[in-house]
């Protein structure tokens, strides 16, 4: 048992349900290749007219599963799998779906789900989810395109605090920065985002697939690999060879720190 | 009798004021066409250091004038005209122009009256202003450009409230979302805007146009079709034929509902 | 005495003091020179982890050194080695460290105070701190390098409003518009910096300037003159020859007016 995404389709409404009980919802590998499909095919729907993504048991995403990370993180070639082609894979398919896509945010919206939330469109969330990317504390970097997106909709500024300070945020402060539509407390955003998707799901389908299509092509890209093409096309060495630190000693004290449950010594 | 775009100079300040009694100021073609040239001339006029940009009656501008629609709007051609031609010709004058522009911003701020304020430098606003681009009630998307210029004024996650939610915004979560350089109770408005206009004259007027150019370089591209120059040479069907969409049921019906008064049936 | 770059490391921290006495602490062309040789000293030392901007005496730094600005600044070819070689000579240094930079800001910020608290990765300010670049008073605009790197950071509302209107903000708004990580009351400042140096020094440093060097190629360049690259390619005449007001009445009436303590008639 290794996690699932759940899919259900309520009249012209998807709800994708990022689902791992015991984990806050942590991202397995098997649920980011799930997550792929389940847009693929969302993509591929032409009754669909909004997608609501949430997590299960009043938590959106806590991060990775770090349980499986000393199968693949400490050697270059697995780990550049995991990150281009099954996350990336993940997160460009949500990027090239056509279809609105809300976001419903509670409790951990850490790491993984920090850049889940930022495929999103329009994200609403409840008073006391908390967001960050603590990955400074597990002794290694956001991956490339990873940490271009969440720069994107995060706004530099909070993207370098996640990462260079391992700041955590509250919703409110999130809706400061820009990131959130809107914060409720915690009891009305179900409603609030039921309406929503109601709403948006009752507006011309059609302009909505050509305004995603023209907010994205702005983006310089189609959600595909020219997200990074300025980045990649310049001449930063950690563009080239952005994983080489798989198998340094400071990536896996932090991993293994976190898997013994004690303090890191970096 | 379809508006009128007035112009008047006192000392180094000219005033714009953006006139459709009857219809909160909506932009007619003839208006689009008279902004364009109301800037034009302001450009090519060496005494002017300011420009006030404000509405008649205590509206900004409520949006297009829908009445005019059904004569171009469903076919490619004409569509196309209007928006690369009318709109952004006015919009291209507007971000061209060296001298510095003030928004005064009351009432409804709306669709058009977005675009033209996303043309300015500095927006103030009354408390009771009111922001949105509810063209997915219209069953149209935006035009690629102005979508571009809305968006970078905007933020993305305003723009795409505005047009996959149909959101509308107070002048305090404007204000908040970066749009607005101040809000002020209504009937200080005014008085603001004529201060500020006459600190703004009272500056450096090279300097002020020096840092427009390079500001305007900064976005790479003069204020003409650069704007949008990665996205248009990018891979997207949208904007190979941004305006096909002209003549489908979905956009007929989204117009044809309002001007009947009824709800559209998407 | 023109004033000094003071630094010294505890531990894994460096200490930057931005120190010019009686002057709160503008910046002279010796205080930029000095500042470039403690960043490229900063990044090329292994063991620093962590540094902090400050200014001595409750000031950041107030602008720069004005009493300096008649031996130079009206002549085109000394004014472009001012800005390009001496200032941006200085804030490339701080862009390309790869060590994570915290801004204490107290006081005043205006300015090369702006410019160099952009250059680093957080931003914490006391309550009291004002904010701002109100160079059209004394006849000049803001060069080429120096906007785009404010923009970028403050926004273009905020840059545009500094500019153009002489605005000047107070910590709390700067922190709405983005800017800021974090306002503190006045006495508290220095224990947060000191707090937030400590917890980043403890974080994984290959972690941290693997971060930085993917982050800065977002920006698409080294921090060097690809900044600009796009609006150097462009077409404006004012970037072809940024530093022809040098010669002009405006800019000599703006520098002697502010030296001979009176206001300029422009």
């Amino acid at each position: 048992m290794s996690g699932s995404i759940d899919f259900e389709q309520i009249a012209a409404v998807g709800w994708v349900t990022i689902s791992h009980p015991g984990k806050f919802n942590a991202m397995s590998r098997a649920m980011w290749r799930a997550l792929r499909s389940v847009f693929e095919a969302a993509q591929a729907s032409p009754g669909l007219r909004c997608v609501v993504v949430r997590g299960r048991d009043g938590h959106f995403c806590a991060g990775g599963d770090i349980s499986e990370y000393t199968a693949f993180r400490f050697e270059e070639a697995s780990l550049r799998t995991f990150h281009e082609d099954e996350v990336w894979g993940a997160l460009q398919a949500m990027l090239a779906c056509d279809v609105p896509i809300i976001a419903q945010i509670e409790g951990h919206c850490m790491g993984a789900g920090v850049e889940i939330a930022s495929c999103c469109d329009i994200r609403v969330a409840s008073q006391s989810a908390r967001f960050g990317a603590p990955i400074a504390r597990l002794g290694f970097p956001m991956a490339p395109r990873e940490a271009a997106l969440v720069t994107r909709e995060l706004g530099a500024m909070t993207a370098r605090q996640m990462l260079l300070e391992a700041a955590v945020f509250t919703a409110s402060e999130m809706a400061t920065r820009g990131f959130l539509s809107r914060v409720l407390v915690d009891d009305r955003v179900g409603q609030d985002v039921h309406d929503t998707a109601t709403r948006v799901a009752s507006l011309a389908p059609q302009a909505a697939r050509l305004n995603k299509q023209t907010l994205r092509a702005l983006n310089a890209g189609d959600g595909n690999d020219l997200l990074l093409s300025s980045a990649i096309n310049s001449v930063a060495d950690v563009l080239r060879a952005p994983y080489a630190y798989a198998s340094t000693d400071e990536h896996r004290e932090g991993v293994m720190a976190f898997i013994d449950k004690r303090q890191p010594r970096f």
